[in-house]
């Protein structure tokens, strides 16, 4: 089993959606990142920030998941970064009702000494500085998966652009790979994000599931199909962290491995969607886990005879 | 190997893309399922209404393909269907700029005796009523599969839903079973349309794929992810043709092995939209849908362990 570095926000969330809202509740990419990753039993580590105002007993949660916390800064007299956002009726699109940076706008992160020589690191969304500064700590991994938004695109693109160069694996959503490129087709696409640096492309299309690019092959993830969405906040996060952990707990990072990386990712991320934030991962046997990834081989699995 | 008939549109359509148009072209829903069908050498039956300005030429091209054109009817004095569209820039969606129905307003299907025992029925998009016809006129078939599309639903509503009663397999896409069900869901759209009658439910996603449910049971068949689309017409036809092909030479009617036959029929719409209107379906051959097949293979198929 090999090492796992996850950098990312850990945060409150306060989400509404057309099944109801909630306070501030436990958010953040590295946190939904890490509690995905913690399903495979990774070896991992959290390197984020939060405020004192954070309670312990969500500290604790990555804790008693193996997860090592030695990474996760706490500053004491600052607060936790929160994001408030509601969705649409269609759970496709949502606005941001608020942003508080707070502990985020002077974050400079380190990675425990015990996990620089960690194999696969996940970049979480967060300013592309702060993702360079953690590949720089590094001690030659083997494999760096890089997720991003387009906030950073309109605002930070040069910078990003370091950053992709660096990395080998990419998660972007479609309406994203499209801006980046100023291609429609996802196929050309992923070609163009390949030829600035990463090997592999990885793009989330939501519902429709997700895409794994490399060279001329391509593999597809679809998403469960689903009676109903209940809160799709963290699915893309959930999703790095399921693909990310089964890398690290396997440590085969061949093309056909990712295949399954892909599958475990979009598994874990059928589950975050069925309850608001990380509930649902919080109460996630491994049975479930299980029995869901059967699901997703009798949704795609099929015998054709090629005469 | 079992019979096919197939009952739709044989027409003429001018095509507007981004890449290009066309004037009056083969087109219509009996003629992409009659080609696509062909494609895996069914024998199958052609019912439909043509003028007498549509080219023997034409017709031809189904007999050399094996399929049987005695319910073809020609009105020597009418006017073959007549439908002309263009696509907007995201080939989503598109405007229809005319319609003219000419020989199809009094069409009377009539199924050639020798196929009356077919044991699969493809009731291409038309007039509920007509379709009803065409089940009324066979012997006990064993299977007998719906297209349709919202205009009938806006206007034929009742008689529709008679036809859905009737049918083993509808399929539809998914504004359209959106539109039938007032269910978003598309897992619970499904399920009410097989309260309707039928007990498989294809619900078409364009480039997002296709799902085949079950009772509790879906299966996905993805779209094959393409550098572009040239020309979108037809291509549910197409995967209709080549699903009931599929089903009525391999004469298997089990949920497996309908299975085989949606990734069949998308295999074919992938083809289909690669040019405009019929040309890539009249120019493929049995090399290039094995090739094709095995590219839905390595898209889909994994090898993850359940432990």
């Amino acid at each position: 089993m090999s090492k796992l570095v996850i950098v990312g926000t850990v945060a409150f969330d306060a989400i509404e959606t057309p099944f109801g809202k909630t306070d501030k509740i436990l958010g953040g990419a590295a946190t939904f990142i890490g509690l995905a990753a913690s399903q495979c039993d990774a070896d991992g580590a959290i390197v984020s920030v939060v405020g004192g105002d954070f309670p312990k007993d969500y500290i604790n949660l990555f804790v008693q998941r193996g997860m090592d916390v030695s990474g996760l800064e706490i500053v004491e007299d600052g607060k936790t970064f929160f994001w408030r956002g509601k969705y649409h009726n269609d759970m496709n699109s949502r606005d941001t009702l608020a942003t508080e940076l707070n502990v985020l706008e002077s974050f400079s992160p380190v990675v425990p000494e015990k996990f620089r020589n960690s194999d696969v690191v996940m970049l979480g969304n967060l300013h592309p500085m702060v993702q360079l500064s953690v590949i720089e700590q590094m001690n030659n991994p083997e494999l760096i998966v890089l997720d991003t938004m387009n906030f950073w695109m309109d605002n930070t693109l040069a910078e990003l652009m370091r950053v992709i160069s660096r990395v080998n694996v990419i998660t972007i959503n479609d309406e994203e790979a499209r801006q980046l490129t100023r291609e429609y087709s996802l196929v050309v696409a992923a070609r163009k994000i390949m030829e600035m640096g990463p090997k592999y492309v990885v793009i989330k299309k939501g519902e429709h599931g997700a895409l794994l690019f490399h060279k001329n092959e391509i593999f597809y993830a679809p998403a469960l199909p689903l009676e109903e969405v209940f809160d799709p906040t963290g699915a893309g996060d959930t999703f790095a962290g399921g693909f990310t952990g089964y890398l690290a707990k396997t440590g085969d990072y061949s093309y056909d491995n990712m295949k399954n990386a892909v599958i475990y990712g979009a598994a874990l991320a059928s589950f975050c969607v069925e309850k608001f934030g990380t509930e649902r991962l919080l109460n996630l046997t491994a049975k479930e886990v299980r029995q869901r990834l059967k699901q997703f081989q009798d949704l795609t699995q099929f015998d054709i005879e090629l005469t």
